[in-house]
């Protein structure tokens, strides 16, 4: 429970008071996660392996489990300055609408042109690879925000950009493409006939409208048969995490500021990137022993990786390239139905986030999706900002936590992580306007069926 | 030129520094404008008229020319609080990009739900009329900001909206009207057979796609018939103007704040309402000849109502249905071509700002879209925000004066307004990604046919 009163609606920290470090929470974890093997040799990756694929700060990173403080160079935290501190909120304006004596914080990352918080690590990883001499780098993107943020980095580090965009997306979101092309990349639907996986799928299927793990696919061919080119990914991994704690430790520096201490910290996770960022250095505390947190991460019941997965070594894309990830999974054939958060249609879960979550740190819950437009319907009205589907799921339990308070009349201190805006979900919105918005919760004989086909590499 | 160097890429004003008052630029004014007049008796508008469209106390405020600041409520306040103070932000990558001496800053209004300025006076109208025991609002719009800003305003404060949008722009824009529905707004494409006036039109012109002036007409009809409503509008108008001040104010006490004096002031220019708020309390201090100041205008050329139109009493819409207004105009029945910054397409000019440009305190100057574009494109690229169509006029400007002064080597220092965002106008980077991008420049003779009809209303 807080103790000041004059809490501002927001809190925006100085650039001085901006953190100079990431969080590396793995470096507080009693244990660490299994290693990423090689799925051929089922042998842990190494450093070699993953340098082909990332440039080599990142792989730097992401074999780090130990430094708890990584710092971050001038050049990204200048780059940060032009969007960041973001300003950490506090809600009065939902809680006096909800009658609830719980105090409501969020984290806003969407006020960046890319409308959500994964410009953090882009800039990171544009960043590093200029500095490694590199001249482009190539990704896939699905709904769009990860391309959207990885062609503002490359536009102002001065590289070229390849995004892979899953082929109907592409056509369904025409806006999304041309936000790219204004940054200067260069947009290619995927299946393409420009790579040799790209050619084979369009071979075997054609007229595909394509998928996630194909774009990754054609993506990583790209990137390691291109000189000076690498790949950027825009979740999941631990460096991606990492980056995101900048989230974090903001939100942290802010609340201490006004010695305010929350009780339960509350993100949505699909990837894991987001809530990985957002509890990193409560975590810290909470796994030395200094301060309880509660940490809630909360998923769609189309999706429910956490909630309903097992934790297994799986792949990390559907296309079945990528290294194995030990991770709570639906299996990386599961096809999640076809919610409206594109962002958490993720069939695996970091699998920083699948440790502490397995050894008792975090709890997880599932939530329909009808309820998730209802709390940002909700939250647009009194707050003021239209949020993305994603984020929304974080409002929807940040709500029903405060109107627990209200009937038990504690005082409880609640921060969610509100990651981006709704500007190009309005085709979702309209749904739920319309009333004809779905629940789609996907049966156990599914699941069971697609974890089943992990059985070889988890022997 | 600034003393001081340690400026933070992003000023923000604490809550406690955000202005307390408007500022009502015409107090300092040495020439009021000709007041408007009612277009049957060519008489100025009474309070009892303007009463039955708007509610009182924004009559007050539209006719107070003399008290140079009026308080804003704290309900305003708080509202504005949730996205205010606004970040003034120093462009350190854009100059770098540009190699220019100078100091470039911008006040940066898009980062609201709303994508604009315009829900400083939105929040407002609707806080007033809530005040007046008023139930409802109706208004119109075009390309949707300052529909969803007013959607915005009415869900917080709780009262019911109508909104009449131009039918070809519900058609080709469903996003922004799912983001009015989202905000509980009714939605009307207009003409509509909710109207006596929408039905006329819909009788006389089977099939058309609406316009403004049809939309203002059948927006004002409802408000005048309805008991407990009024109509809201969002420029043109001097109590539009002054709520806009917010952003004047706010800049200058950031300004000061460092001791940095900008040379020059720019703002694009439709109705007026964010350059006459931009420009407020340094105009005033202009006006009273205690600093000099440019003040500079930008419009496109395909409605160039400063540089080209004439100072004559016409009607403030196209349906000839408003007071008459003295303004510079290009004639209420000029058609501007379809551009692409539908919120500088507007045949007219704001009194005030009229006034002052006819007196000599502001400069104008017209640029071309592809042009636009260009300026839109590198301010993305280096400062990272997709600029609306509309705010690219004023960087456009302010990246020529700052390339002057590389050629010059003076350090002169720039503000300028940006008063908004491009998601919801993909469309338009389309056409400029593709190369398709068209400069269309009016005719004298269109120009002076149109003017010519304004006789009858400026013997």
């Amino acid at each position: 429970m807080t103790k000041t009163t004059d809490i501002p609606y927001k809190i925006y920290l100085t650039e001085d008071e901006m953190p100079r470090s990431w969080y590396n929470v793995r470096a507080d974890m009693p244990e660490k996660h299994d290693p990423m093997l090689n799925p051929a040799t089922l042998e842990p990756a190494t450093r070699e392996e993953l340098e082909k694929v990332f440039c080599s700060a990142v792989v730097e990173q992401e074999l780090n489990q130990t430094d708890r403080y990584i710092e971050i160079p001038d050049g990204i935290r200048n780059f940060y300055k032009m969007y960041r501190p973001s300003p950490l909120v506090r809600a009065y304006c939902l809680e006096k609408a909800l009658g609830t004596p719980a105090e409501i914080y969020y984290k806003f990352e969407g006020n960046n042109t890319s409308g959500s918080h994964k410009l953090n690590s882009a800039a990171a990883q544009a960043y590093y690879a200029k500095q490694e001499g590199l001249t482009s780098l190539t990704t896939e993107t699905g709904a769009g925000q990860w391309g959207t943020a990885l062609s503002m980095a490359c536009a102002f580090f001065g590289l070229d950009l390849t995004v892979f965009m899953v082929k109907v997306s592409s056509e369904q979101k025409p806006h999304r493409r041309e936000v790219m092309r204004t940054y200067g990349a260069k947009v290619i639907p995927s299946p393409s006939d420009t790579t040799e996986c790209g050619r084979a799928i369009l071979k075997a299927h054609p007229g595909t409208g394509g998928s996630l793990g194909c774009a990754i696919s054609e993506a990583v061919e790209v990137a390691v048969s291109t000189p000076g080119c690498r790949y950027g990914l825009g979740s999941v991994l631990d460096h991606v995490l990492l980056h995101q704690s900048i989230i974090g430790c903001e939100s942290k520096i802010a609340l201490d500021k006004y010695g305010v201490h929350p009780d339960m910290i509350i993100g949505c996770a699909g990837g894991g990137s987001n809530l990985g960022g957002l509890i990193s250095p409560f975590m810290g505390e909470k796994l030395r022993g200094e301060r309880d947190y509660r940490f809630i991460a909360v998923e769609p019941v189309s999706c429910p990786s956490l909630t309903r997965g097992k934790y297994l070594y799986d792949f990390g894309d559907t296309g079945k390239i990528t290294p194995l990830m030990k991770m709570y999974t639906l299996g990386c054939d599961f096809i999640p139905s076809a919610n409206h958060a594109g962002g958490l249609r993720y069939h695996g879960m970091s699998a920083v986030i699948s440790k502490l979550y397995h050894d008792g740190f975090i709890e997880a819950r599932s939530v329909e999706q009808t309820s998730v437009f209802k709390a940002a319907e909700a939250f647009a009205r009194t707050e003021g900002i239209l949020p993305a589907p994603e984020s929304s799921h974080a409002i929807r339990v940040a709500i029903d936590e405060a109107l627990k308070c209200k009937e038990t009349g504690e005082k409880k201190v609640i921060l969610f992580g509100l990651t981006g805006t709704g500007y190009f979900d309005m085709t979702a919105y309209k749904k739920f306007n319309d009333g004809e918005m779905s629940d789609y919760v996907p049966t156990d004989e599914e699941i069971e069926k697609s974890v089943a086909q992990l059985e070889p590499y988890n022997k």
